[in-house]
């Protein structure tokens, strides 16, 4: 079978052609640039690169095509097609079932017939694969057909349940292919990561976006990319959208930046159910008789009275080997109905997708009908609520089923933890989430298959991807296929916990740490002025400056001997920017490969897409190839104490810990409920090695604060407060929302950058 | 072409009979019977039915494959058939493309091989849609081979973008048939509300399911159910599912009552980004000069600057007609950044999605970093959200992004309304809602379509599914199709509403009215003693009691007299209960024919399906055929308090209104700021006609007395509160959630009734 590249104009003449088995469309330049632009429009902090850009697009050049515009913009390319093979035969290539119906309802609405033929191999599968979606662009079969196709090499079948412009995997299959092959020792992990970061942020998304296409479509390596999804209350707030940028970019990036698969919204509900459980409860507890809630608890339907199962278990729990309702002595009943939460020890917050300071610290139950049940409590964004990290760390339905119903709220008045199980919500929880532990699948730009899934709070959570994402994604690449996950912040926080917290969880073993450096972020740690978003950056950042670099690369340095200190070989991958000098980018590669880096290389997946991070994909494929001798940075069997302070002098250079009297005694409780030897989760600035986010470079000599200690029991970590962290963002004077808006003709969503 | 009904077992024989071209499994009785026992769990108010029923599903009936258990099962089910296929050809009934994919796809993963056939005609269509969904259950692309069936008949195309287990309607499509074919006058649209009920409720949804099953699968008529989605917060507090029941089921039930395709979540992270938007500015505002404030409001980013196209539409409205940002005068720049909101005159509250009673009453604000500007707040369930009403109410994209700019959230310093527009927030919301407003589509036990969409609280807003839904099945079901569409609670509190409000939004004629009477109900409005929901019913709901039905008779006699002020035919569905005994059924059928109804007739659709709304559907249909002479009820050119008026008199029954001093000034302020000509939004007590709950029957003499009066200016109407409505619900001691559960490994729903 052969593919022909060639325009609108000559299409029909493939009709009197035999030999040709399909259609490949390259769109002509001028009928989709406008489009790409809008589609590549420059970050805030980086600007001038599209037109840079353009040239490539004119280049008869296949991943040209896979640069796609919105949905709506493509169909109108699609009407443009479609109009000039009117009434004639056309033959279409198809990758699978899906994708080609669509392809041939649209072109059957124009009168056209139809006909298709399936390629056998997989490149050219994926090139088709990637002509085609420059056809439907971001139609939702798409990320469906670039999987189908891994499966299909794999051997493997797969059944997806469709979503508005993504594909949700049906976790049924994956538990099949784990039992199938579950040893994970072969599989290639690439554990992606970034030095302390300016406020403006390093290019996180993009490399990983930009490896993987490089990886698959110039390497041609089964790759997979697992992302967080972000939280949709900054993309309306200061941040904006965060679906990488330029050519390295996930599609459609407006669904990525809003609601996507529902899953943050799952998480808000079964969060705040929960929360409104916790208080009622004690409304009820303390208007009511023991026998009065008994006979609410247990009450008679259609002249029955019997325990629900999870009040079985709760009786179980207090000893209580019954089941007949009838026979429970008053002290049972008592026991049984009684959680007797202490209010002033609830740890569980109401949360809301949406930057709402207001929330921040607020007062409930001040209406009549709450009989003066009022108290203090708080609303944090709803990323931050521990059903987020346990979607990130579960391994299945029934592992998060068991979590949910062991999140502790509270103490009761004899200082024992209260669980979702003892208010009886754990099987609605379960219900609520049974979509959202799905992962959704989405694409890059250059149709490399991407998994979205969960996206804790990095600063009081370990801020990684999910667990179940990357174990689908390893089955899906095979083996020598890669797996590029994301490990929020610098090592120090994202890296460091990736490792102590969620490789202990998986078992999986990274085989190589990606660490993103930008030259200006070096400039800013060698001494370089302050550097905020939105205000023009200073003359040092955008002009060449070695000395700068030079001194800043003692933060560089640093970042990887933390990750030697776990044994895994380290590609330093430098994220260019336009005004980088050539000097400064040769420098700062010689310097990293100095202080112990597998191998340094810059990147320009940015403006070039996979192509500007080939580089970079074979060193992490040589790198990937070494001897790996990963080991954890502390035992669990430690005592609490112990564990902060190794992370806190081994990781971030503090000289010591000190603890405040709130934090001792939590610890020491957190210990005598048995909670001790959980993982450790530090909650720190990821602005600074220290606690001090103004103190750059290798800060040392500090003493490191531990203000407070809580407790994720269900996701399965404690988590020391360095300082204070906000859990709520707010909004600024202008959010951004002041530039997005829907066109309601095109459906085309503006603005979200 | 011709359909066998045969065992799993004689299967294979198939293989060899080239006359078969399609195979219609027919399952036996004990390889599902327990999974619908299941799946028509008796209802809480009505005990015994399943067994009774039961005995339907041992008969050969091809309507008994339409009982469709849970996805999960029905997978099960579906193992079977393909293991005893093993590697064998199997020939498939295809209806469309999709579900015949995930059909082959399961057949393949067991090795068989298969091949399909088109049916051709509508009957076998739908028969073998039937048989397809009672095998492969609630997959996801059953609902959208049902509509592709009835658009096949009407020569439509039409795009669907699937979500888990729906089918989501591509706006655009419905659009264009709009312009194809705009006129509605030959529309049937079938309106159905109900007496005013027991606390139990009288069977509202199963009559709408019950009727389109009839019409559809029994009167070969095409029909669409167009019913609300159900508010998540009831569903695990004290409410519990609502999808129909018995045999009378919109499916998947689960995903019914769960969030679905996510259009309440959207609502809730629309409905709050504006509230945060609020108090922010209000912050923001307080604490910085007016040159602060538009420097931050109009930023120099990358060396320009310039306003945002909502900050030239605010220009424009303050009458500053300059564009550029350097030109504006102090004074100018003054009013530009400052809304000047009056915290004290905030009426936008928050909302969430769950019944948590102790956000009632909150204070907000309380954290340092508020500055000390806390006020007292509020959270609504979230479909009490104005932009709930606006989702029902809207007739497009363009017009849906209107109204959400003309949402009113406050009053500035000078009584003058402030909007979303002015927060410069408006097509974040549209974007927010984009998916929103496409209808959800489902379908019934037998396979007839039905939207899902919109559901606004009935308390305080129009309680009435979505004027979207309604055209969009006007237009699939074709001349001489019924649409049969909600309209929530009695005549009236919904009936009202949907003819003053609904009607003269959509412009759509309503062909007749179906009044769901119970015998029950009857009884309490007769005398009978009160009815409490979980406790079990007096004798003289079980026994027959024609004294008591007869005297309850009038409130039936007074609806449909409220009916006939809107010169629209009615209907009478009696929903018989096993209880109700064959004299009683008489009596009430007699009754209300005396008192005008067109016509009266029992249904049996909760325990036989369509079956049992047979004569219903006839005597629908002979209704619609009449002469209809349908008029609004007052003019909206009356002054607010006459139009109160008018309704309070003509509707209720009341002697006179009587208006607080608030709701005096309220209407006064509307009037004032031009909002004088809206319709009114009665927020009263469904359990009564009157204000008084206890009061049955049919009240007089009373005097209704005005609380307050309230404005949803972007959903186009004034709400005046008869007496205080609750819009957060609670949770009661044993909620829901206790018997709510999930299976892991079947991954099926357990408790969600």
């Amino acid at each position: 079978h052969n593919v022909l590249l060639l325009t609108l104009s000559c299409l029909l003449k493939l009709n009197e052609d035999p030999t040709v088995h399909g259609v490949a469309l390259h769109l002509s330049e001028n009928a989709y640039s406008n489009k790409i632009l809008n589609a590549v429009k420059p970050e805030k902090d980086v600007d001038g690169v599209s037109d840079v850009n353009l040239g490539r697009l004119v280049r008869g050049d296949t991943y040209n095509c896979s640069i796609s515009p919105t949905a709506s913009a493509v169909m109108e390319l699609l009407e443009k097609l479609v109009k000039t093979v009117d009434g004639k035969k056309v033959l279409l290539v198809g990758t699978c079932g899906p994708l080609e119906a669509s392809l041939q309802c649209l072109l059957q609405r124009k009168g056209a017939m139809t006909m298709s033929c399936q390629w056998k191999t997989q490149q050219l599968q994926s090139k088709v694969n990637i002509f085609l979606s420059s056809m439907v662009g971001t139609i939702h079969r798409s990320p469906h057909t670039t999987v189908r196709n891994c499966l299909h090499l794999l051997g493997h079948r797969i059944t997806c349940t469709f979503m508005t412009e993504h594909a949700r995997l049906c976790l049924h299959c994956f538990q099949v292919w784990f039992r199938r092959n579950s040893s994970s020792t072969r599989d290639s992990m690439d554990n992606r990561l970034w030095i302390t970061p300016t406020p403006l942020g390093e290019g996180k998304s993009t490399v990983t976006i930009g490896l993987v296409q490089a990886l698959t479509a110039h390497l041609n390596v089964n790759s997979f990319a697992c992302l967080r999804q972000p939280s949709q209350g900054p993309t309306f707030g200061v941040k904006g959208g965060a679906a990488g940028g330029g050519y390295a970019q996930v599609i459609p990036m407006e669904e990525f930046n809003l609601h996507l698969t529902g899953d943050i919204h799952a998480i808000t509900a079964a969060n705040n159910l929960l929360a409104a459980a916790v208080d009622a409860r004690i409304l009820h507890e303390s208007t009511q008789s023991d026998k009065a809630l008994y006979n609410r608890l247990v009450p008679v339907v259609n002249g029955v009275r019997e325990f629900s199962s999870i009040q079985l278990a709760r009786l179980k729990r207090l000893g209580i080997n019954k089941t007949d309702p009838g026979t429970l002595t008053a002290d049972e009943i008592s026991k049984f109905v009684r959680l007797d939460i202490d209010p002033s020890t609830i740890t569980w917050q109401r949360v809301l997708d949406t930057n709402d300071r207001f929330l921040r610290k607020i007062t409930i139950g001040q209406a009549n009908t709450e009989k003066g049940f009022f108290r203090q409590a708080q609303f944090d964004i709803a990323v931050a609520s521990e059903i987020m990290a346990i979607l990130a760390l579960t391994t299945s339905l029934a592992d998060m089923k068991e979590r949910l119903g062991k999140m502790v709220v509270a103490n009761d008045k004899n200082g024992q933890p209260v669980t979702a199980e003892d208010l009886g919500v754990t099987g609605a929880l379960a219900v609520l989430m049974k979509d959202a532990i799905k992962p959704t699948l989405m694409q890059t730009l250059e149709g490399t298959p991407v998994f979205v899934h969960a996206g804790p709070f990095a600063n009081i959570a370990h801020g990684n991807s999910s667990v179940l994402a990357d174990k689908i994604a390893l089955k899906l690449v095979g083996e020598g296929g890669f797996v590029v996950t994301e490990a929020g912040f610098g090592a120090d926080i994202g890296m460091e916990k990736f490792f102590n917290i969620k490789c202990r969880t998986s078992g999986l073993v990274p085989s190589v740490v990606v660490l993103v450096a930008t030259v200006r972020a070096l400039k800013m740690h060698g001494g370089g002025p302050n550097v905020t978003a939105g205000a023009p950056l200073k003359k040092e950042y955008t002009e060449e400056n070695l000395q700068l670099v030079a001194d800043g690369c003692c933060n560089l340095q640093k970042q990887i001997q933390i990750a030697q200190l776990f044994g895994v070989p380290v590609v330093v991958a430098l994220n260019v920017f336009k005004t980088d000098s050539h000097a400064e980018v040769d420098l700062v590669c010689e310097i990293a490969k100095q202080s112990g880096a597998f191998d340094a290389v810059p990147c320009n997946h940015w403006s070039a897409g996979g192509r500007g991070a080939v580089e970079l994909a074979q060193a992490v494929r040589k790198a990937a190839s070494q001897e790996n001798s990963f080991k954890y940075l502390y035992n669990l069997e430690l005592p609490i104490i112990e564990k902060i302070r190794i992370i806190a002098q081994k990781v971030y250079g503090a000289e010591d810990i000190e603890l405040s009297p709130v934090a001792q005694s939590q610890i020491s409780r957190y210990s005598k409920q048995g909670f001790g030897n959980l993982p450790i989760c530090m909650a720190k600035t990821h602005l600074s090695l220290s606690h001090q986010p103004e103190r750059k470079g290798v800060p040392t000599g500090f003493i490191l604060p531990i203000s407070d200690v809580r407790a994720s029991i269900g996701a399965g970590f404690i988590y020391p407060l360095v300082g204070t962290m906000s859990t709520m963002p707010g909004l600024p004077t202008r959010p951004c929302f002041y530039d997005i808006d829907l066109d309601p003709d095109t459906e085309q969503v503006k603005g979200l950058f």
